[in-house]
């Protein structure tokens, strides 16, 4: 086996398990379950983040954007991978085109699906994993708190 | 003459001022000369903003998001004007659109050309001023701190 994608495909697990912890810790608040990471390619962690908009009333924290603002001022991005447990938004989208990072996994995007052509037209790859993990934390809110969703997507 | 046009052109002219304003104050402070409102149907200003990349080392806080920001969390995105001195970049727009504003007003597109495609493709009324003074924050911006202006647009 390829060592380099054995690092890889182990790092990637790490930096999905990191993201649904921020995802579980933002929900714990009271706040959206969706969390995101900021990888580098040697695996280790740059940023992570969770959506804060109920926690901070800040409409425009979701978990991508509230990520990269921790990763800070960087000229890096694209050797970096944003890992999402939701598809992006066409906000958070916006972010990873402008600053152009290298690729984008995404935890799942059957209970809501962004802006990914966008991401693809724009030549960022872009993985879905479709992880149970993500798709349950977004069933729930989706169920238990269906208009605080709504407002997170503008609808 | 049309009342509601007149009140309208004017409200216009104290939002371009307004954003021109928060435009200077960021320059004042040693950061990216770029600054927003968010109108109201009445002619009032809901919120207001200007780039704190360097001020506050978020890479997200270009004007439009800082200003949306500052606008808190509500559920009347569609009746606002955002005004900005410049373009909305990609990241920007992707805000604009989520929260799907009723209009963009734009104080030029000569200096930076953002997404306004984007913007006229999702329904949204885009009015591009080229008003003079916003063409000269951007042009000393340029002339003066090429390198901070390339990193605020991810180049």
């Amino acid at each position: 086996m390829d060592p380099a994608k054995e690092t890889t495909d182990a790092a990637l697990v790490g930096w999905l398990n990191a993201a649904i912890e921020e995802a579980e810790k933002s929900w714990a608040e009271g706040g959206i379950p969706i969390g995101a990471v900021i990888g580098a390619p040697d695996g280790s962690i740059v940023a992570r983040g969770h959506n804060e908009r109920v926690q901070s009333g800040d409409p425009t924290a979701h978990a991508e954007i509230a990520c990269i603002r921790h990763a800070g001022r960087r000229r890096d991005w694209s050797r970096l991978t944003l890992v999402s447990t939701l598809s992006p938004c066409i906000m958070c989208t916006g972010a990873v085109v402008l600053y152009r990072f290298g690729r984008v996994v995404v935890g799942e995007h059957q209970t809501f699906l962004g802006a990914e052509d966008l991401l693809c037209d724009s030549g960022i790859a872009v993985d879905v994993l479709e992880d149970p993990r993500c798709i349950a934390l977004m069933e729930r809110l989706q169920r238990e708190k269906p208009d605080l969703w709504a407002e997170d997507i503008g609808s």
